[in-house]
């Protein structure tokens, strides 16, 4: 940020995402002022842990920061982004993290300056991640909005990309998919694994090979198992011992009709 | 193997699992003899490369071996082992590495010694996989079959488990879940970014965390989303945006739900 003085961030949210993008914004370089959640024992640790600020009340948000980036749930996201927005008075760039939430939301919230800042990555708060491997995708309302919030980015993250609202909305279902709903599948093998007590924790080389082999293969090269060879008999024998577990059958057959049809 | 002479393999199959297998093997001590498959160009590839004969006719299999694995596609495996059997008139440890083929195939074949070498595990030509992290999960005929099995498997890799035919067909079944149809999760996200002309690799960093994840947390802990939020709004947004794939719109609902359900 050269001679100029550290720009001053108001980050309203103290999940996941704000609990990993508040210590990155700190690292580089940004003046993280206060962070605002209406659960006080999350801001506070939040907060403390890098010198800010903090307040559980919008009503006492800092009004004299340079951007406020909303990390919050897709929920409570316009009514906190209203109130924000009503608020501050000043012309700040307003930012927000949700991958469904269209840029339009701040337009209606009468913002001047906005824009998104999506992260693609699920975040725990007990797990580290490397933020510069994260792929950020950005949007604003106009070229110099997008030129801050791409500064932004990149201070972060060696992979940002521009992406409208509609594109975002699609990039996040592939990340429900290759996320969420791979995670389900973990879930499913976790419970059939319980049933006959054996623990988790064989499946992880597993689990680790087919992340592994998707960079080196596209998806489709790396499918193997009884629906891609085709093998009814070993899919017949796999439904009939999931008897008992309707939802495990239903998944069962269609997931492998999906991978039969390709 | 101490200063006794190697015991002497034959392989039948040439595929993914016999391409890992039979290096691994000859690393651990074994002398592998011959392997046999129908496609001479890939036995011939394997054995040369390990410095042991090949065949691609099963009247041709060397009968002299002490040990002899059948990894082979389930829906060949009762024919090829029923004239395996046959042909080989000593009394040798027989094995197959299938995960949802019952013991009592070999001794409707008229085996005497014979087991099961089950590797939890997605085998690809293209990767290095190590084999010590693999699980193995192991079965036999009676006590003298069942250590020479484990003798074996001990000496490929550090993590070998007892399990009988049933619980080893689950154990398919949850590598299905966690392997299978977690690959055709990252399938259907590879389609999405591709009709946006997104580069897959921009999806990596959030699979491998995804799987990092489930090593320190159970899935049900790690799982995130809209549906594990109950998120119904962008549910139902993601639901319209599938239009026209109605493969993937099924998918986005059923395991939505069983992910809500939880």
């Amino acid at each position: 940020m050269g001679e100029t003085a550290p720009e001053r961030v108001v980050i309203l949210g103290a999940g996941r995402v704000a609990t990993h993008l508040a210590p990155a914004l700190v690292r580089a370089g940004y003046k993280l002022l206060q962070v605002w959640s209406r659960t006080e024992a999350s801001v506070r640790q939040l907060a403390e842990s890098l010198g800010a600020s903090f307040t559980t009340e919008l009503a006492s948000v800092d009004t004299g920061a340079d951007i406020y980036i909303l990390c919050v749930a897709d929920s409570v996201l316009p009514d906190i982004a209203e109130r924000i927005v009503a608020r501050v008075e000043s012309s700040p760039l307003f930012l927000h993290t949700a991958g469904s939430v269209d840029l339009d939301l701040w337009q209606r919230c009468g913002a001047g300056n906005y824009g998104i800042l999506y992260p693609l990555q699920t975040f725990s708060k007990e797990r580290e991640v490397d933020m510069r491997e994260v792929s950020f995708f950005v949007e604003a309302s106009d070229v110099k909005a997008l030129k801050k919030t791409e500064i932004l980015a990149r201070r972060l993250s060696d992979k940002v990309f521009r992406a409208d609202s509609k594109r975002r909305a699609r990039l996040h279902i592939a990340a429900v998919f290759a996320c969420n709903f791979t995670n389900a599948m973990y879930d499913a093998a976790y419970h059939l694994l319980a049933e006959d007590d054996i623990p988790f924790e064989v499946l992880l080389p597993l689990i680790d090979e087919t992340a592994a082999k998707v960079h080196k293969l596209a998806p489709h090269e790396a499918q193997t198992g009884p629906a891609a060879r085709g093998d009814l008999a070993v899919m017949q024998r796999h439904w009939g011992l999931l008897a008992g577990n309707e939802k495990l059958q239903q998944l069962y057959a269609l997931i492998s009709e999906y991978i039969t049809k390709k």
